[in-house]
């Protein structure tokens, strides 16, 4: 059983924001080339797979091996750290501890039991047809926007119009953001569109809020899936998320 | 029935943020050439006459009419919007609903029903004679410091020595602030002075803080007008305050 | 009795800030060249001696005299002074206020009678061996990473390997922060360590963050003394905190 890695603390974050949009604890693959997790938070509407490149680090060595992570504990030790900080990962013998070492700190922490975290989701096999590229920053800033009004958001493609829309509709309210063709990176004309729970994709948004783009793909009363790339192409990550039934 | 208008978002904030100091709700005037409100708090206490002239709008068309707003709802909308956006404001057929279009946005608001919103009050014909000329920031300003200390603050003109006073007494302490005729834009010299509730002044001075200059109207034991430009001269308000009665 | 000075009003903020770090009053002794204080927590585990010399003020004028200051109301007014303002403070005759001024602003608040505050601490005469010269930002840091494991950090030197440490043990994690002779000012190579509240550290080191540089004196499981400067040079300060028993 083995690992150390160095790694940039914006990295870190980043990787740490990422999987704590949905769940508190996980598992950690480590794998001779990469370490990867994939989760699915408490209510079973989510999930989250995020592989990072061992490109992505400063240096990497490490055995095939699985980690209990506290996810949350880790998130509150981001704050102790400073941008350009290096941070040393280490598992010492024995396995129950990781050790972190930045700046003059030598953090210690214990690792949960694999066993008392939910094993891995499968990923489901399922057609979305409906694809949409548009940057990070318009995409978190309509789910900011729809949450004004409403706590779902419908995400769809009117071919026809060769337009990508969100909608959100309140009580008495509600609320458009239409984007052509022209204005994104990359559009299928195909007719589908998703209502989701806005209390989900604000956690999300904010991750994807830094990406500079995501790869949307819909379907019809299907789940959204979200791909984007962190630390800069060295890691990736898809979210999944059901879609809420509509109400008529 | 209608009204069409475009209006930059700073100037639609200032709008929104000045009749939010005291009601949630109001009744909007349309006319040919230009928007104006007038609305009274819950508790009788304060007042506010506000015109915006057509020449505030990029683009202005408007009959008579008077509109329902939810004025709470719009500034939690006003988070939306970003300096220098430009707004649309529509009023669509049937005309119980409002649209507002900004950057790549639709939202469609519920107007309120005009027959559940306090009718237009009569601004009281008083007799204020003390007036005082003084920038909004150094009001705003006062009005802060005599919060740390009391609840009330008495304002007043002390001609024999050619000053305007914020006076607040606390239990145990009290502040002053003193301003010279030389320091102020203009002063009357008459003897005046009212004591009033910070608990509005708070509120309204948020408000009055961005104005380049107030004219404070004064009287005995009387309430206060608080007259300034918003919207770059293009726009006006007027704020009345009644008096509290002075415990000896 | 007699009192009156001129402050630079960020210079007031430090002292202020430094006695608001452990109790919410204190008697302020007037010398005719300086201003002390030494005040106990309520809990008599931390003590403050701060001593503000004459230079410190633009001008000062005082006769030997004891004030009763309300330090809580005292901090509240700081949000009222500007980068920059000059604060004139006065006790007018009777001797049962104070005044302060600055800007426009006058404010007048009751002194508290002073047998109703504690009498001074005497110090007590303690032999503290070791002594680390660090700068007040380091410290800071180092106490605010702590207080993410634990309510309690462990200060120490190891001669052995020359290095002044801090050390906080959570219930699973712990942490630690090494510093080498070489990395600080000064290091007596002497074995100490002790136990300390962090509780109390939070709220001290906000204050000595802004020094640069702080002397702690420690010994084996006996209080620190943290002396470091106020207002460039013109003032000090020392803390004293009592050391926590080790739960073994």
């Amino acid at each position: 059983m083995m690992f150390k890695g160095t790694i940039d603390s914006d990295i870190f974050r980043e990787f740490i924001d990422a999987i704590a949009a949905l769940v508190t604890e996980c598992r950690l693959h480590i794998e001779p080339d990469s370490v990867f997790t994939r989760a699915v938070d408490t209510a079973n509407v989510a999930m989250i797979s995020l592989t990072l490149k061992k490109e992505a680090f400063e240096s990497y060595q490490g055995t095939k091996e699985e980690l209990g992570l506290d996810i949350a504990k880790l998130k509150n030790m981001l704050g102790m750290m400073s941008k350009g900080d290096l941070l040393d990962l280490t598992l010492p013998d024995g396995g129950h501890k990781m050790e972190l070492a930045f700046n003059r700190y030598h953090y210690s922490i214990t690792l949960l039991d694999v066993n008392t975290i939910r094993k891995d989701p499968n990923p489901p096999t399922i057609e979305l047809p409906g694809k949409v590229t548009i940057s990070g920053e318009a995409l978190y800033s309509a789910i900011r926007a729809a949450s004004v009004v409403s706590d779902k958001i419908a995400l769809g493609i009117d071919p026809t119009h060769q337009i990508f829309y969100m909608m959100a509709e309140g009580d008495t309210d509600h609320i458009k953001l239409e984007l052509h063709k022209n204005e994104l990176a990359s559009l299928t004309l195909v007719e589908v569109k998703s209502l989701f729970s806005l209390d989900y994709l604000k956690d999300m948004g904010k991750v994807m809020g830094r990406a500079e783009t995501v790869e949307v793909a819909l379907g019809v009363n299907h789940p959204v899936k979200f791909s984007f790339d962190i630390a800069e192409g060295m890691g990736h990550i898809d979210y999944l998320l059901a879609p809420r039934i509509e109400a008529d």
